[in-house]
């Protein structure tokens, strides 16, 4: 059997798992990133406290993964950019491997949360998998063949940013009407706001303060049979289905996992998407269905798919 | 040396060229599809003359590859439906090696064309290509790594099936505002009459017959200095590069090759196309960046493309 360490590096925390060839978790635990560190300091620390998990489990590591927010070159290991840490073409990869002394792997994080849903989480029995993680963005990541699709220089499977409304919401990227713009819940707390400041009737204000409202405050409406709640909460759903059939029609995978916070709805969230996005995917009615799940790893998915990674680069 | 059969099979001609692996021609000709008959004779008939033509070029086949309209169940060699030739399951590569006595691959038209123009045409010098065709619809095809990517059962790839502007013009597919609804020579033919009808005053009217606008009709327009199509073209431009940047933030391939009769205009089209690109595509500015070029091998390119299917699966 062998052993891989999967690295999920956050602005926060860094988070460790020893995994084994099967997807076994063996032991995991977390330290503080103190990301205002120089990056020779961070990466020597991850290695470190990778070591010592694997000894903790008693095994010799085969090799490592390492999520990592922001835009990274899998193929040299380098986080290209990373606007929370501030790092700038760190070569991150050949710092852990100099003090960890096996091969280590450095990939996007959504990347490495769908990996990981994809091997052992909600997709597990699909080869063709794609995850979307509606939170403060829309990330996400793509599998193919059981593989990791990343686009040239790991610059693709940005799947937040493909313009569902032309000239409409203003995207963190620049342009206008992105997936993410309509879909994260972000997007979802900004609609929720703009409909009850056009209805002061709403129970939505009996809900929550306006300051408070989060991704789950419209559902909570509609089940307390708001009007107003339950067209955003329908409006919501119409977009995300857009842009989901989208990715069934370019991508066409077995499976689609939702996660991020606003999955937590579950049936409400999912059996009103299936509907709608069944209507629009392209082809001979049945043929190639794709499933639409939630995802199920939660935190740790980044942190599998890290080890994943590591297993079959 | 080996050499195949590649067939592009059409609602009127069947098209058949005998390719080495290198990607040259030996021989190409073409025989009436005649496509009111049983599947079986249409299949024998592809079969005989690709023995025919191989003969002809003194060579012995070693595979064939089968460039068909319509859903391409392409594991199976399956046609799973066709409108125009009527076709519902067909079992197009079991017919044809029946006749041909090799092994037949069967893909889609518009997938064989992306794989012809990656393997020897404008995408020769790239692995990760995607081929947009402007024509009636907006069809194509996504070359990764050298390899097809179709999807699970043959059923992605269906880039002009992704809505950009939610709500917009009605598409064929039942969806509104889908890519090919507004940047498919249709699309455009329907852009021009309908400023044609707002402008009485335009030049557009002096250029040709209403019932006779094309998709070089606006561009002719602008270069008479007419402001209406100047507008046109200018909008159409812009709802082009909406989906090509999608497709850039989605699958960030090397390039990708625009084909179809709009891609007459070269340079006309492509310079702004690529201005306004480059401004929509995510991540650091220059990082991965997308050549856009013009497709180089015309009707030819579902042949070589169905031949290299052939050589690679």
């Amino acid at each position: 059997m062998k052993y891989y360490a999967g690295i999920d590096l956050g602005g926060t925390f860094i988070k460790c798992g020893i995994v084994d060839e099967t997807g076994k978790l063996l032991v995991k635990d977390k330290i503080p990133t103190k990301k205002e560190r120089p990056y020779e300091a961070v990466a020597k620390d991850m290695a470190n406290f990778a070591l010592k998990l694997a000894t903790q489990a008693g095994v010799k590591l085969s090799a490592a993964g390492i999520g990592s927010p922001g835009s990274i070159d899998s193929k040299n290991g380098i986080v290209v950019y990373n606007n929370n840490l501030k790092w700038d073409d760190v070569p991150l990869s050949d710092e852990v491997r100099a003090v960890l002394g096996v091969p280590v792997y450095v990939l996007n994080d959504a990347n490495a949360a769908a990996l990981g849903e994809q091997f052992c989480g909600a997709g597990n029995e699909y080869r063709d998998v794609i995850f979307v993680t509606l939170g403060t963005g829309v990330g996400g990541g793509i599998v193919i063949d059981g593989k990791l699709f990343e686009g040239n220089k790991s610059a693709g499977a940005e799947i937040g940013h493909a313009v569902i409304r032309m000239g409409g919401e203003k995207c963190t990227c620049g342009r206008k009407g992105c997936f993410e713009a309509y879909a994260s819940a972000t997007a979802l707390i900004r609609q929720t706001k703009r409909a009850m400041g056009k209805h002061p009737e709403s129970a939505l204000w009996g809900i929550c303060d306006f300051d408070k409202v989060d991704g789950k405050t419209a559902f909570d409406g509609m089940r307390a049979d708001d009007k107003t709640a339950a067209q955003v909460v329908k409006a919501y759903i119409g977009y995300l289905a857009e842009g989901i059939a989208n990715l069934c029609n370019e991508f066409r995978p077995e499976a689609i996992l939702l996660g991020g916070g606003v999955c937590a709805e579950g049936d409400t969230l999912l059996e009103p998407l299936k509907k709608l996005v069944g209507k629009m995917i392209y082809g001979k009615e049945g043929y190639a269905p794709v499933e639409l799940l939630t995802a199920s790893l939660g935190n740790d998915a980044g942190m599998f798919g890290a080890a994943r990674y590591a297993m079959i680069r």
